[in-house]
């Protein structure tokens, strides 16, 4: 599934876009109308861009969506609300396992974490970013740049902070920054979400596959003072859904892509990040399918998870296998190559950016020193937990409240606040004997991976055993309390100083440490790539000029292609399956297994109706939910996948294979109407077509 | 731990030893006598060699070992018998947690599965070999090759089936056929094992680390006609142990390096072998680790797999991280070059030698195809557990007996059976919950990897679910019951094929289908694999003479270094710990916690007696339990671990970092008498001293 992987962007590449079939996640700002003319004999104007920037919907945990009628419902995908749905269920109802409809508005619920965002405008400021980072380096040139970034994004915000984001992104690896403001909604309510079963039916064997047979929809509602949104601009359901080479058009927040690391970043991406992170990962699925087992309640609990895990075990696993292939690394540093002759040939350009290559691999030398630790302490390695991350937030968010703005961790920045306090009062359930699992695993692997011997480790662990340390932690704190979280937050530094909670006191004790591999990577890695990709996007835009699109950062971007299978080892691969089809493939046994309302609705259902479908856009993790609109900006079907090969998206695009998969839409109101008989909101997505 | 990770060797390769300090893994028959005595002026005779190798002993499951009294009594690591340990072990007596030790000989049980082998005879059969294929290729080489060895094995073996064990072993990758013959003992009895809280001290933390505190020591005695083994050849204990820069050789049985694969086969290696495997070990970490917390017998009958299990991970990193080293590469590349450029230069050699880089890289290509298929349907990846592995040496032991000795598959040669109804018909507990859980996760596996469509995954599943289907599976067999198996076993074809244990009838299912891919392998990899490495082989020979010595193959080798610290990162590390360091460094956790019987004897015990040392001796997996001695053949140590430098050993030496580690034979004495009481065992082996 497409989630992004990773929200937290640090660092984006420019890219090369050969303007070849397809290929390109475009910023709305710079489409490129004169080649889709070309290939399939439609420009979209202004109008028909706007329209289709305000009706996209950004989730900011990581998804895309849109919306679908002028009262704020919004389309997303099923996998994109599930922690929602897992949030709002109980021991009593599994709203997960047993599907949700509001039947009315009154019964739509809340999600506690859920923000919508909804791009209103893109303006450039390269050159205040820039200027304030002139002739500096390292250290300083990360203070600087987060400095005026954070200026820049609070003058947008001004007062209204509640509905107001505003974000300086990083396009085309700092050939350019673009200030994103964005209307907020964090009041998103859940209007229906089908069963897991059929939301991912076919479970991980089918993940990142096709054929398929996914009703992988969730449909939320933007809510303002406390009644339905009303917006302008939504996208309404075609009439008959996706057709054969039908163009398709997918708006959406493709999260992150690498397509122009140099060779010494691919290199330290396979070996230092994916490897490490794959073998976690693994290990962590083990333990929590296993710990799955223990009870019914335990397997609740613990799905969300178990679902995060494995999806990210594929993607990751499917970019590994990219990063294996021989061939690729051929074409990078071929690419690379080409790149360093052109500036070779200038002596002008040689002098200014033709240490850039060298310097970024010498980050990368730097970064393997201390990657470890840095991973452990100042990320989540040795902290797994939700009790953690929110003594995290208390103690650095007091410490950060109380410098100016320029000066803080970004993620504390007053733009930012908002996201912050949104989790950390949110009502959402904790689970402590998930909690001491999880801390007690990660507390093992610390002293594992940093040694017994290591100073942080004793000074954490003491004599102490890392299971029976997690336990005490755990069972002592009590930051499962909203409004105790609520409390430390207000009081600010002297609230945290007084504190005797376990977790806030494990949280202070390790902020030193991890505030100091932080400040070591920002600028002894950070910046040094900063600085220097800024170099090599001066490079990329002098030789290649504007036939590029920026790397993915998880903001808008429209690619575009056709509905379209591919061939498989010399097999076809059709771009359509049928309802009928999920019947044939369903067996008694999860994940394979239909939900009973399906079953029961078989006789109703019309098994010729398409179901899912592939199409050769160019999309990658974070284009979850995204809409598949045609010429005409209708709906005709929701991504929620792409096939396996899809996956090595993150490094480079392979037209002939790689391959977005969504819901056909008609399925969505056919299965709307006649398994849910959902006809209140199919209703509404019916009438939205007269009211655009 | 070294226990080694790969028993059966397919594949070895020549290697080269540039005969600097310490390197290689000498087979007996061809010492580096000259630069032993140039360096350390000490020059091994054939009486001294033909002594040693007699007193050397194999534990056929992995492990070394050595005679230490005339009475048969054989040292080796707690580690290479806590199997046995665990399965003499039950709910109620849990001897791996507690230790065991026979007060008296007739308090010494038998371990079901352990075979020991002492090295009687070496023979040259290269020619025989290799004129039996000459000219041939393929499935033809394969073939015939396979049936010559077969054939002199018989031949070896006589009639003296029970006592006698011949294999024809492949030294210099084909370079060199020799035919070892062995004196087997299949009744080997357990006599001393610590606590493993002692034995494994500092636990998965520790392990490939030091400075380290474990008594890794396990006595066992050879027995024949009901009688402790009398030999002539055994190694007695040193007065005082290890010395500080004293000269060490270790007799043992390193399992198995690749130090000169081509740069096509390493590439394998790392993306085929290592990942995936590292990937699935880490998993089944976090599922055995997680259900060991489910009771207290779930984690004592999942001791044995989780031990197995985290050392594999631990070992084969280390090995992953040496293959991620671009610098080995680099000179593996550089290697690769040279002997081409040698190859080339000369016409004569470049006919006969100058494809086989090329052949075997392309064998490379033809595994990619279908080596998940071949490690989930032929290897164990799909069907984990006793009771499948049971019931395919059943079906396939069937088949294989009916057909002539030369055309079984290698396992099934009159040579290899001994070992076969050894662990067939072992008394062996076999835990039908876990069985379940094991065989329930490969199967998942099994449909993860192939595809839920896979016509093969179809074939086994259908339409049911792996965990069910894996608990009807475990539940319905009466595999666990050793006099079903070996009625089975005796009843031959008609028997099988009459069997409705659905066990047996899911290994008849599944053997078309994983013969088809043993064939393969075995035609397009293995066969061309050899062939041509037998012409590197040839090469290597002409171009670098004797100074060389064989991969490692599970046969017993020499290697000789010197007690001795290293460097780590601008640190010395010290070649030695004492005793009081372990209580130091205990804390009241496990795996940091001494046994109360180390407690209980803290005043008695000697605290500044060596405990654990270093010494620059090359070894590897399998060296595990080799006897560490000195010049007048007596032990000072007993090697159970290398460091984590070490661990690259598998492709390259690396002399200044490269650490075996060892058990002080002093704290060996030291402890079985004072901690102990063992001073039945202690007086047995000072007492021969006396009798060499």
């Amino acid at each position: 599934m497409l989630r992004s992987l990773l929200v937290a962007l640090s660092a984006s590449l420019l890219s090369i876009g050969a303007a070849e079939a397809a290929e390109g996640m475009w910023t709305l700002d710079r489409l490129p109308v004169e080649a889709m003319q070309a290939q399939y004999g439609f420009k979209p104007d202004t109008k028909w861009t706007e329209h289709a920037q305000r009706s996209a919907v950004r989730l900011a945990g990581g998804c895309s969506g849109s919306f679908v009628s002028p009262d704020g419902l919004v389309m997303t995908n099923h996998h994109c609300v599930r922690e929602c749905v897992a949030q709002l269920s109980t021991a009593e109802r599994d709203f997960v396992e047993d599907g949700f409809y509001a039947k009315t508005g009154k019964d739509e619920i809340m999600c506690p974490t859920i923000e919508l965002n909804r791009l209103d405008r893109i303006t450039d400021v390269t050159e205040r970013v820039k200027q304030a980072t002139q002739g500096l380096s390292g250290a300083e040139f990360s203070r600087a740049q987060k400095a005026e970034r954070s200026k820049i994004e609070a003058e947008c915000v001004g007062s209204d902070k509640a509905r107001t984001r505003c974000d300086v992104v990083e396009l085309y690896h700092g050939g350019v920054y673009s200030l994103y403001r964005y209307h907020r909604y964090q009041d998103a309510r859940l209007v229906f979400a089908p069963e897991e079963s059929i939301a991912f039916f076919g479970g991980d064997p089918d993940n990142f596959n096709f054929p398929r047979y996914d009703l992988d929809l969730g449909l939320l509602r933007a809510y303002e003072d406390g009644k339905p949104a009303k917006v302008k601009d939504f996208f309404p359901f075609s009439a008959n859904g996706a057709e054969p080479g039908e163009m398709t058009m997918i708006l959406g927040h493709p999260g992150r892509t690498n397509r122009l690391l140099t060779v010494a970043q691919l290199d330290r991406t396979r070996d230092v990040d994916l490897i490490p992170r794959l073998l976690r990962l693994s290990e962590m699925r083990g333990m929590l399918n296993q710990y799955a087992t223990s009870s019914a309640e335990a397997a609740r609990i613990s799905k969300t998870d178990r679902f995060g895990v494995e999806n990210s075990l594929k993607a990751l696993g499917g970019q590994l296998e990219a990063l294996l292939d021989p061939a690729i690394f051929a074409l990078k540093r071929q690419q690379e190559a080409e790149l360093r002759a052109f500036v070779a040939a200038s002596p002008e350009r040689q002098a200014a950016q033709g240490a850039a290559w060298d310097e970024i691999a010498a980050a990368q030398q730097r970064y393997r020193q201390f990657e470890t630790p840095y991973k452990y302490i100042e990320g989540s390695g040795g902290f797994s937990g939700d009790y953690f991350r929110m003594a995290r937030m208390l103690v650095r968010g007091a410490a950060e409240r109380a410098k100016p703005n320029g000066e803080r961790l970004r993620e504390y920045t007053d733009a930012a606040l908002p996201s912050v306090t949104q989790r950390l009062f949110s009502s959402a359930p904790i689970y402590p004997e998930l909690e001491s699992v999880m801390l007690g695993y990660s507390l093992t692997k610390l002293r594992a991976v940093l040694g017994a011997d290591d100073a942080f480790v004793q000074q954490v662990l003491g004599r102490d055993a890392p299971e029976l340390l997690a336990q005490r932690l755990v069972a002592g704190t009590r930051l499962g309390d909203p409004a105790v979280r609520k409390a430390l937050w207000d009081g600010g530094q002297a609230a945290i100083d007084a504190s005797t909670d376990p977790m806030i006191a494990l949280a202070r004790k390790v902020d030193p440490a991890a505030r100091e591999l932080r400040k070591r990577y920002e600028s002894e890695v950070e910046a040094v790539e900063q600085k220097n990709t800024e170099h090599l996007a001066r490079a990329r835009l002098d030789k290649y000029g504007t036939r590029v699109y920026p790397d993915a950062t998880f903001t808008l971007r429209l690619s575009y292609g056709e509905v379209k299978g591919w061939d498989q080892n010399g097999t076809a691969v059709p771009p359509f399956t049928t309802i009928a089809g999920a019947f044939k493939r369903a067996t008694d046994h999860d994940p394979f297994k239909l939900p009973a309302s399906w079953i029961a609705a078989q006789p109703k259902l019309n098994g010729e109706q398409r179901f899912n479908f592939v199409s050769d856009n160019d999309i990658i993790g974070g284009n979850s939910g995204s809409p598949v609109i045609n010429r005409k900006a209708e709906v005709v079907g929701l991504v929620f996948d792409g096939n396996i090969r899809s996956l090595g998206g993150a490094f480079w695009f392979d037209g002939a294979h790689n391959r977005a998969v969504s819901v056909h839409s008609g399925a969505i109101l056919e299965t709307l109407r006649k398994v849910y008989g959902a006809q209140r909101v199919a209703d509404e997505i019916e009438a939205a077509r007269s009211k655009r």
